[in-house]
């Protein structure tokens, strides 16, 4: 409960609301409600209506566990996809991340999590066995693009483990120095295997 | 528009909304679209709700422009607040900031604005025939506590003007070195202005 002396409490409502959003304090919070007093109220009503039918209208693809609008997901449903590609990812969001790069033709599968012996969270938290039904049914490449945590690449190494006597191809995503990256603030962990997983350059130049 | 690749409509319109708001950019409000589609569908509902109603329950008090939820706002309705002394403001907001700090207990009045020649702000586009009355209908004290800036501070001569030859104390808020300023960060004029009006230790120290 924030402390709102003189706030009607109509926009506290809406105020202690946003303060519960990732990143969003009580003055960040306060500053977006007297934002959204301050403009027409028609804002404050299509951003209530959307929100509104969110959680309705957005559902997960059943075969990769993408966001999806409807059964398949749009990656499931396009046919300019490559199937027998599938990049591993941990959330729906890292999806999206992925996509943002334009570069990636193949498929996803999203395990909505990541092995976390401490929270609890083993393989059979993970949606794994979709994961075996595919990689069953033949595929060429698995790219495990879990993150670059203790968590992730445990998860990594558990899933290289898992589908290693079928017969698929299993890579994972490069690590190094981000674009931009300068060496001086970089830390010594990444600029070591930067420098062990260093490559040719005419594949670097590529 | 921003650009969401394998962003389900849906969420894209979330989104969209959320970027809209002073300080959120389009990376912000993804991740809070995602934090709100991640958590129970109606913590949703209930923002939804809140602002739906946001803009029909909270109005302007009549009197002295503060927010109100109906007629006349908890200030003027207040018995132990002292009506003798009018705190002048800017906006609503500045009534919330000035109740922070507990020590005042007085009402207000809110011009809703701020004279700004540049962009054809003049003394009729302010709440000041309600000042008038009020100042007429006789205070004791009318504080003046536009903002420190070149508007503001234009602002408060104006009303110093105005208000001159009638029977009332107009005083203006202190300008000065901020809680806990230290004097290697503080602007010249901030630190001229500190020393030019300092006062008794006595007064200082209360």
């Amino acid at each position: 409960m924030i402390h709102l002396p003189g706030v009607p409490v109509p926009l506290a409502r809406v105020i202690e609301m946003l303060a519960t959003l990732p990143g969003i304090g009580s003055k960040t919070a306060m500053r977006l409600g007297l934002n959204l007093l301050s403009r027409p109220a028609s804002d404050s009503k299509h951003l209530a209506e959307a929100l509104k039918t969110l959680h309705e209208e957005v559902g997960f693809c059943e075969t990769c566990g993408c966001f999806s609008e409807q059964g398949n997901c749009q990656f499931c449903h396009d046919v300019k996809r490559d199937t027998d590609v599938i990049c591993l990812v941990e959330q729906p969001v890292d999806v999206l991340m992925m996509e943002r790069g334009h570069g990636y033709r193949g498929c996803y599968h999203v395990l909505r999590g990541r092995l976390s012996p401490i929270d609890g969270i083993g393989p059979e938290q993970l949606r794994l066995t979709a994961l075996d039904r595919r990689v069953e049914q033949g595929i060429n490449e698995l790219i495990l693009a879990t993150s670059a945590t203790v968590d992730g690449e445990a998860t990594a190494h558990y899933l290289a483990n898992r589908y290693q006597h079928q017969d698929v191809r299993i890579s994972r995503i490069a690590r190094g120095v981000p674009e931009g990256g300068e060496l001086e603030y970089l830390d010594e962990h990444t600029l070591s295997r930067a420098l062990d997983q260093r490559v040719n350059w005419d594949t670097a130049a590529l």
